[in-house]
């Protein structure tokens, strides 16, 4: 029960409940998949039973699928807020830990509850979700899987004419015919100037030889996510595309081969940065190597020079360098499981087509 | 230009400046859309030029297409927030309205600047981005014949044999291959007993004859979204689905033909509760009729019993009303304009399939 992992450490930091409203992390305690913006609360005391607060249209559900908890109906019409107060008064909760509050739950919950104090506390749960158990490595390779399908799908449908997001068409319909959940996040199809661009999405610009095109994408798979870039070039490239590609490949690699339990995510950044800064391209990677992926798409620990993260094995965390250069640029992607003593990469679809 | 619609409501409410930090609302006022997550902030003074800060992987997209305001990089490493605050600091700037903010945002901001007022307003974006111009509903209509080719499409495949999943890639696909941006929100194939959960997804379920079939989705053109919801039964219906069908059908037609501007939303929704109350049903519309559409999926205006908004032309909202027994669901959905003296169904798929 990932619920005691949550209680043990509020245990430990005299906290004595927590509120969730995020709909990820109710999933992740209570097996419960709800929309997202939903508006659930689940309230976890220290040395009590759970209680999930949901509306009416998510009640049945909640209660069918909801593990750990009492599940609660706030009728149309009440606000949860109110039964939320009622409860941890009733309680006699003093000290209340949360992973998000609307700005205006968090005026009405001080102001109303005037002795409690209410401090938000991400990493209680990140601590928990960053380190992936067996059953959600189980989903995180089954997602990875559905990405390599669409990524394959991608590289071989990318071509002289077709639009971006008819390119997308196809990666997305390959993934989900195939089971995954929808998308891990807005499929990337950025193609020749738009390269560019790290976030590019995909419009209706129409692809022409001599265009990099760089493809971002990931499959879902009971909430769980996976994150994979392939960035091809459209005909016969030129010598400084093949440059690019080749060094973006190199520094992935080689910042891949250090990835283990124990080493901390900011050296792993400066592998591939070092590799990139060598040949004189280091101000065109403007982002960080990577992030960790689960229920988000973005989550800690975080791979950059900023971070303060040390990789643990059960980690799952994204390797992509890239180099973002005027009128073109080149990103490669995969996502990787951490071990004791080496990296696992779960996405493996090929680096070029075929 | 949007934004002096926003000075405008500044000034009224003796506000310096207000702060979006959300992305639509970014994108709705510059015209510069990114990722969701992304972190953008732009401060908007009473009577000065918006400055718009984005993180180095924005930055190009970003200044290359943001209209009516200044962009400004935050290097790597910099806190954006620091240079809010000096910003508020040389601006002189006493009250800040806000549209959304992290709790350790508002905490830090209202702690640097002791003698700024903060305050979180999202009536004054609101009461512009519910009011649709001509541009928007332009936008909308498209995304609206998208979601009807997508609606169609799920009509036609779904069917004894196929799994929730593969109705909902069949839909997708079709809306994604004609343009559609992704998805407006998580599409819904929610099968036999899963029809009575209004937040249903798409599950690997197998359809089987005799099963009520909701499918809700919607596409994405320009950033603006659609939503339709069509229930169809597999093979030959049963006496109380044609029943409940039926009533739902007469509940959305109904609640329709009163959509015009002036009306008030909750008298709408009465409309459609009082007509499936008189068959007996009223238990199991177990939620408001409808709900704005734009950038977003749910907005404002509600149209529900506790809602106090009155209806506008321009406004588009949906018309949903629907029913859930214990073992099967209906629900039926348009995206409807509202115009001075009627509603207009921006979504028309056929209620059936053919």
């Amino acid at each position: 029960m990932r619920i005691n992992g949550l209680k043990k450490r509020l245990a430990e930091n005299q906290v004595d409940a927590y509120l969730i409203t995020n709909v990820k992390n109710v999933y992740y305690f209570t097996g419960f998949m709800d929309i997202a913006g939903a508006e659930l609360s689940l309230l976890v005391p220290v040395d009590d039973v759970p209680l999930l607060l949901t509306p009416p249209l998510s009640f049945t559900a909640a209660r069918e699928t909801a593990s750990d908890c009492l599940v609660e109906e706030v009728p149309v019409g009440d606000e949860p807020l109110n039964r939320l107060v009622t409860e941890l008064k009733n309680q006699q909760i003093r000290v209340v830990g949360f992973d998000d509050l609307s700005i205006a739950w968090y005026l009405s919950l001080t102001q109303e509850l005037g002795s409690t104090r209410f401090m938000q506390n991400q990493s209680m749960v990140w601590g928990l979700r960053r380190v992936k158990d067996e059953e959600e490595i189980h989903f995180m390779k089954k997602a990875a899987a559905l990405t390599d399908a669409g990524a394959t799908v991608g590289m071989e449908f990318v071509g002289d004419g077709v639009r971006e997001y008819e390119v997308a068409a196809e990666i997305e319909y390959e993934m989900r015919r195939r089971g995954s959940e929808g998308v891990a996040f807005e499929t990337v199809v950025a193609s020749g100037p738009r390269s560019a661009y790290p976030h590019g999405l995909s419009t209706d610009r129409i692809i022409k030889r001599g265009d990099s095109v760089v493809m971002d994408l990931g499959a879902v798979y009971r909430g769980y996510r996976s994150d994979i870039t392939r960035t091809v070039i459209v005909g016969k490239p030129a010598l400084n595309q093949v440059r690019v590609l080749n060094l973006v490949m190199a520094a992935q690699e080689e910042a891949f081969k250090a990835i283990r339990d124990g080493v901390n995510a900011r050296d792993i950044d400066t592998i591939a940065r070092n590799i990139i800064e060598a040949e004189g391209y280091g101000r065109y990677f403007i982002h960080g190597l990577g992030h960790g992926v689960g229920l988000d798409i973005h989550e800690p620990p975080r791979l950059s020079q900023q971070s303060t993260d040390c990789l643990k094995a059960g980690n799952v965390v994204t390797d992509e360098p890239g180099i973002y250069l005027p009128g073109f640029g080149v990103r490669i992607e995969d996502t990787v499981l951490v071990h004791g003593k080496n990296g696992e990469r779960l996405t493996r679809a090929n680096y070029f087509e075929g």
